[in-house]
């Protein structure tokens, strides 16, 4: 057991405040032998990068990560490969205003951790949210670089689909606009929309929610490890751990509630070497906690951020009570940070699952099987 | 790792398959000293009991517990009580009739996990569902009555809030309803309208989904183990591992994505001892994914049965195509019995993460802090 | 973490008491697809099995192990094999004498755990050492058969190779004769000596320790985690967690420290496909934690039984002085019947070692590399 | 599961390769509010650090570590204490002399890990022997240092008790001497003796072995986590993991294989509040795997170094063969500098089992019990 680490044949520990030294990670059972550099990683941290546009915090973080040790050089090719021992990635803070966050020093800011932190371990790191800031996702994102490059067949995409009460129109969903407006949205109209509705978020000092979903195609069927290592429950867990998710759901989710039996289930036909086409799915590529092969679909409600600019009711650490506004730097939607960051989560899930798979089944089993 | 465990210092391995000689569990980490006879588990298994009623499955099972290790008499009191070694639980099976699927041997049942354990294992106990089978939940809700055992102050329940379309009606909520319908529904004018649509849906060989809600009342603040081992997120791993199961929220759960921050955020005054009195619980008691000492709030949906008389197209395992009815005793909505399974798991995380808190934390710090 | 389970691909749980109804094991992350009996574990069983003659505990336990779970008929063959689930094993007790205890209910006899066991946990199960009896070691055993399954070409042999003072000729080692005498031992010589020497003992009302070699060979170059899953690092973890073991030792173990640079380093030449001989194995096939090709050799120390007849000074759980001496029915020299237990425990460690290899490396890189 | 991580609620992962830039940990579950400044593990480090005196390497590593993390200002007292959230400890390589490796980057060196690390990975970092460098041990000091803030009331030291052959007499043995000569040697006499006969060695291009002895005082009765998680086990995985360590012993250790259940049993008189007065300690502190409020005694025997000057014969990693002398800067008896390194993984253990015990059987039973 680790409470800051995930994962297990590939395993992520990580570490580090949001205004102390430095954050980072230690990946660990990385097989041998993958090409990395640290532009395999950077590449992502951009994508999650702050200060990027309007719609961001404005702290400036370059979120440079240098890798520390676990690759080397390969003695065939020259290049630069995985050794099989641990990955230590460093990503060191160099845009901190610890004096921000003097005035909340003693103050619990409502919808935040500062209460529980102290209410639990007695003394925290204010600054900027210490251990609780959402800056501790940037070593997420880096864990999962190298989980892509485990799993380099899987493509795994994420979008944001929701944000306040507007949800995108799925029939205009394009994944080249994903890059193309500061929200990761695949509807162009609706990034357009979001553009004029967040910037009045953003002015009434306020913030608002949002929903991703994420997407991973090509895994193929079998990835999983039931009863408790579900595929479904890992991710679960993982996107559940991100700052400010509140919910989860899979294919469709809380919308089966209202489905009857035979809506939801996906039916099949035969497709090449016998395997099964599956003519819907309901099902979000996952059944039994193992996944199908069909497109594995998760989706993930993200709170609006807790850090606004109106005035709020609190106590502080002495149990008096005061009124608060959050001023610092802070995201008016924390929900489009989060999709490289779901994606993430969601490539250190399926690496790990292909390893357990592995080391259990296999090259696995031939299907379908002889007559 | 263990595929078929679950927790830490709590933790529980399951084993057993629906038509096997018997299902159960070793539950490690107990405390000693814990007063435990089988009565205190069986009285949970009674309720999740299949049988009971027409709008379950007609298998008859006793669900007859044995406590096989791990307890011992008091030498004080001579009561029998949990000794701190494994507590190993016995259920046989009595009540197969494996006949029932000689049908379905080779062929995949859509919506359920047939294909899948194929795929992955290249072999599976294709009888009642094998180890995928809902019956796999009596284990844990005989893991959930030790649980609670540790955490006897805390109060856990369950409710299904939604069948089909049809939602209840929050204001009418009686948590003395639950047990007084078959459906544990908090409002009685629900619970009447559901057992005639449930009527509708089973004599049509159909299934329908539900949402199930768990409260955990009187959790201190403090449990939770962030980053990786947060309340919220070890809830949603349990949750989803549950079979059937497709979404799982976190109070206010994907509708905080519509909520502007000043709603979302649970403002705080002074109450006792300086504690902070919430004046509202859109968190749903976990804040940073540790508790706040407000109400445990999760929701889960369920969905539709798989098994369903209304005939359905697949294939087989050689990739033959047919067409599939499957017979048997099924539940029209398996969301029903979710209840007690879903009250058990939120036991076990709340035990685990109680432990957990105790080893690394130890009885707490004081709080308010001396000024 | 679980304090009863071991291994992490391959896990085993165990639980049960020495006089409660029965113990047992949960052997979870087996491959499927591995024909599995209950004869194939039988067989292992009835080596360790109590009571075969007058050097061993006259308790009379059939150890008769049921498989309640984890196994089915192969679709192909009609033969019974693992499907990948958790396997269940159950040895029913059958011959307490727990009446013999009640004379020791409150007392604490020196060399066991009644103390300790106190001391922790404040209440135990004092009959025939509940949790702490060496009757737990047959669920090891029991598991160790699985795991064989696994690694089906390494050949895992041990033999006793010291009993009290009396070292084996090691000159005159044959595997052949280890079945034949009641001591595992492999010198038919030193058999003789001990029959003489141990029915000294047994009638003195004494005990001795002894000496146990495991011997695993035909285990290919690379298996084992550095650094914190090292193979000799999970040996000595497994053979020390056998009851009344107090030292592991791998290759030349404590030898090494007498040894120069130069005579302890294996030499190596070339062979097969590049593949190294090596000139010696003091290394006893295991270097930086990851086996070599060469035999995997490990040692263990076994106390003498503490339960002996010969009176000895001790305290009850009320803090007063008493003169204890140990009825029941218990082995003279404990060490014998580890031999198996030794067996098992390596070849659990070995198989979870191929599976996670397998998992993080896959089938392995090519080698030599081409040039 | 993590292959480079070790301990359950007090968890450490090392991370870092002899020659890259940097080596460190991140320690998890260390309890808050404990204080730690970078001097209170420094002190550490520099016991185990290089290049002191000539019978270490004379790598020159001043091994200056940093916090990176989990730690903050005592909003009482204005020191600097633990957080509870994860601590990363950094340490950079500063004296890499990557050169003198060229020789042996494709050759396997005898008794190293060189052969094996390829056969496992296919690739790895020779430099230094990269990832199974003894330099790693300095991440577990570091840890170590953490690890007695949390049993501060535990005592541990160790000592070189044996040198090739050479034993010291014990009943020379006195505390004081441990640190004022370069072998960590209790025995003053001892000590002048190795001084000339390691020179011998170091002259002759050759090394030796040693045995080391650790005692940890004051820990209570009542650690560890029976049947796989036992004290001693744990104990032993820990000292076995270390850099070139081929036996563990446990008070007695093999000896106990010599003795008679009567000799080896610690007999029990009466002492303050009825607590046990053992009148021996052949159990070395642990009984059952649990600690029995005597001193804590583990050996381990160390190998001599393989990087010797003398040729050996070898083969490369094409399958040439060849004959090898190791240049470089290297310990002549890599046992003494592991004097502080077995302290630190004995107190980390004891550390995680503190934690798990307070988890599991909180402040504990009252003893003796209420009669």
């Amino acid at each position: 057991m680790s409470h800051n680490s995930f994962g297990h044949l590939f395993r992520v520990t990580t570490f580090g405040e949001s205004h102390g030294p430095a954050i980072g990670c230690v990946v660990d059972g990385c097989p041998p032998g993958l090409p990395l550099v640290e532009d395999d990683i950077q590449i992502f941290l951009d994508r999650r990068r702050p200060g990027q546009n309007r719609f961001m915090t404005q702290r400036q973080e370059a979120d440079k990560v240098k890798i520390l040790s676990g690759v080397f050089e390969d003695a065939q090719t020259g290049g630069q490969v995985t050794t099989g021992t641990p990955i230590a990635l460093l990503i060191e803070n160099t845009d901190q205003r610890s004096k921000d966050y003097e005035a909340i020093k003693d103050v619990y800011r409502p919808g935040h951790a500062d209460y529980v932190y102290d209410a639990k371990y007695g003394v925290r790191d204010y600054r900027g949210g210490g251990r609780s800031s959402a800056r501790e996702t940037a070593s997420r994102v880096a864990a999962g670089a190298v989980a892509r490059k485990i799993i380099a067949s899987v493509k795994i995409r994420g979008a944001l689909v929701q944000m306040g009460p507007h949800k995108i129109d799925r029939a205009h969903w394009d994944w080249e606009e994903v890059d193309k407006n500061p929200f990761f949205c695949p509807d162009a109209a609706a990034a357009r929309f979001f553009e004029t509705y967040l910037d009045g978020v953003r002015k009434a000092g306020s913030s608002i929610g949002a929903v991703i979903e994420i997407v991973a195609e090509n895994a193929p069927a079998g990835w999983g490890a039931p009863i408790y290592g579900k595929l479904d429950s890992e991710i679960a867990a993982a996107l559940m751990s991100i700052n400010a998710v509140k919910g989860v759901e899979i294919g469709e989710g809380f919308a089966a509630a209202e489905l009857s039996g035979e809506d939801n289930a996906d039916e099949m036909r035969s497709g090449n070497e016998g395997k099964p086409i599956f003519l819907s799915n309901h099902a979000g590529g996952v059944l039994g906690g193992i996944s199908t092969g069909q497109p594995i679909v998760a989706r993930f409600a993200v709170k609006p951020t807790s850090s606004i600019l109106k005035p709020r009711q609190s106590i502080d650490r002495f149990g008096r009570e005061s009124e608060i506004v959050t001023k610092g730097r802070h995201d008016p939607c924390v929900g489009i940070r989060a999709v490289p960051v779901g994606e993430a989560m969601v490539a250190c899930v399926l690496a790990d699952q292909f390893l357990r798979h592995r080391g259990q089944v296999g090259s696995g089993p031939a299907w379908p099987f002889p007559a």
